[in-house]
């Protein structure tokens, strides 16, 4: 049977490297921006648009005003829902072809039958700061790096518990919860194989 | 150095258990109601008072009525005081002696200087309400248990959140956090202990 493997994470907190790291060190697939590259072109929509809406946008209907008259923007939610609809077919089909370990797009709830190993990475706001600086400088005061922060947060949140009707960062949703504060991403990833082998 | 382990559980999570596999896994030793008996014998309080002050009562100066007027029952918040002095006192001199696992008792904060490898052990209801049933019948109804159960992880919360000024349960506060619903603890023993090696 296919081990899989689902990181949900923090902005920040290291997730997505660890799940790169682990994916090598079990010599199994790796998927994040593939995924949304594949929703893309199954659903003939640019892939810019795909990860806007799947990292933004939960709204299905969200009513906006046209000459002072609320309206429903059906073709955008249409969009949502048909987008919605590829990352579960997509996340299904790569979860059955191998092992692998999946970043983000709600798969630990898409694949919930398959059980996979569901890790949530998070860390405190110092380290979330220092890790994002250390990437690259996004010419932001510390302040308005924080808010980011959040606020991506916020995002990913929003559009987890749209989706899933489940809660985002609940640990009840997980099997384990890593906190990397302070530690490099390098030390933990030994210790998350050693669970996963 | 002394590896120190702290695990914070939730009722029924079967924390307990997890942490004596540890401490025989490792061959270190282990603390749970020996901290109580310590404590009792150090203030010359009887353990069972210890024992419902520190898993019941974190008030310091909880006021009562008497003869109509409120008063503070200062005889008491300074019991409460000099218990949880001693608990700090016996849980530091326990951690210099030797590598250990301490259960519960807001180690993993009194600690906190040590760096202990802090745990954090929680289930879905079910879970604990089984692990409950299969240890012991307390003759409760479901309905009954379940009640009991969350009111035991209240006082818990509250005896943290007051003496340690931290949310109990708060992912930041520990450095693993690992859902125990559905499963054996045996099994998860030696994923944590792999960790820990």
């Amino acid at each position: 049977m296919n081990k899989i493997i689902t990181i949900a994470r923090e902005f920040g907190s290291g997730g997505r490297e660890l799940g790169q790291r682990i994916a090598e060190k079990l010599k199994i697939a790796y998927y994040d921006k593939e995924i949304l590259t594949e929703i893309a072109k199954n659903t003939s929509l640019a892939v810019e648009y795909v990860q806007q809406v799947v990292e933004n946008n939960p709204a299905i209907n969200f009513p906006i005003t046209v000459g002072g008259t609320l309206v429903h923007n059906y073709a955008a939610a249409n969009n949502n829902i048909s987008i919605y609809a590829e990352q579960c077919k997509v996340i299904k089909e790569l979860a059955e072809k191998s092992s692998c370990v999946i970043v983000g797009r709600c798969a630990d709830y898409i694949l919930k039958d398959q059980k996979p190993f569901r890790i949530f990475v998070y860390s405190d706001i110092e380290t979330k700061v220092a890790r994002c600086l250390a990437k690259e400088d996004l010419g932001l005061s510390k302040r308005k790096l924080i808010k980011k922060i959040k606020n991506i947060d916020k995002q990913r949140k929003n559009y987890y518990n749209f989706y899933t009707s489940l809660e985002w960062g609940n640990k009840l949703n997980y099997d384990i919860c890593i906190n990397t504060s302070g530690k490099d991403i390098s030390s933990v990833v030994d210790e998350i194989v050693s669970i996963l082998e």
